[in-house]
């Protein structure tokens, strides 16, 4: 997506460690109206899949989500990302694995808002190793809802997420797909 | 604000140590076309007022927020909750105490999203001790913005946040404001 690609060029900060910094306008600062193309160019792709609930997960997920609930006009769920590991309670549990940070965290998704009557968008802004998406597939699977695809803002696609989870047969249509990227300005895309 | 009032007497559950359940429509699951009705109502009250910028926190904030804006056409920024004291970067950081979970918590504010130029409206979907609110507060004052005022989605109005934040000087706009309830099914609201 032209539109994503260029602010991500204008706006973006490569760091060290492999690190993209967005926040002016994806994850901490969010340019809603970006969000809302973005939303619409999911729409066009996903049209006619009989989507009816958004799934992502907190919290950089949720604003990218929202908007595009009100575009296919369906509700979203968050999965909520918890370190207790015995509350209580009907909720669907799995865990996810944080590159960035080195850790593990649990995450969690009521038994009342996920199941086998619904057709998911899973949604997030980034795509790496995939662990987060991982995560929300295996929550979808508990619940017997149907995966019909995900919308990613940014995939390094230089990193093993998508074509791993590509090869366990997800749909993913990722709106900028990074080829490599450095800390001296280059960047690439896939188009 | 009607629709809200009667969603969350249809859907709310009330539950032991005054917890008010909503998370089938606004903190988990999310109903994306009442966050506009609710964004629309904000708009109508704030016209006028100059507004440029949304300030939440996250997470459950972030949806109302990312709604919000849109209406508003401007963008969002939410404030990021942290445990970690010695996080290096230019960041306003303040600490919230958390009655709900007995526990204090920093959030912080990237130094480049908040500044003297804005013209701010809090968004968050509850306010009862007023704790998360008078910490954007403290943030916007860092960064010498101007908080024009606050929107908050459901108020229990009979704990303490709201009078002293009036008292301080603020204007908040409580979509749904609760006089009392209880676990029998009782709820009133102060309309």
């Amino acid at each position: 997506m032209r539109m994503l690609e260029e602010r991500i060029l204008r706006d973006g900060i490569v760091m060290e460690k492999d690190v993209l910094k967005v926040d002016s306008f994806l994850n901490h600062q969010m340019d809603v109206s970006l969000f809302r193309a973005m939303a619409e160019e999911w729409y066009h792709l996903y049209a006619d899949c009989g989507i009816n609930k958004i799934l992502t997960i907190e919290a950089s997920g949720i604003g990218i989500a929202c908007i595009t609930a009100l575009v296919f006009q369906c509700p979203v769920v968050f999965a909520k990302k918890t370190k207790t590991r015995n509350i209580a309670g009907d909720v669907y549990r799995t865990q996810v694995q944080s590159f960035t940070h080195n850790t593990c965290y649990d995450v969690i998704v009521s038994k009342r808002f996920l199941g086998p009557g619904d057709r998911l968008l899973l949604v997030d802004d980034f795509l790496a190793n995939g662990a987060a998406l991982s995560g929300l597939m295996d929550l979808s699977d508990m619940a017997g809802a149907q995966v019909i695809g995900a919308g990613i803002a940014i995939e390094k696609a230089y990193q093993p997420g998508g074509r791993l989870l590509r090869e366990r047969g997800l749909r993913i249509e990722s709106l900028a797909r990074i080829a490599r990227m450095d800390e001296n300005g280059t960047m690439e895309f896939i188009s």
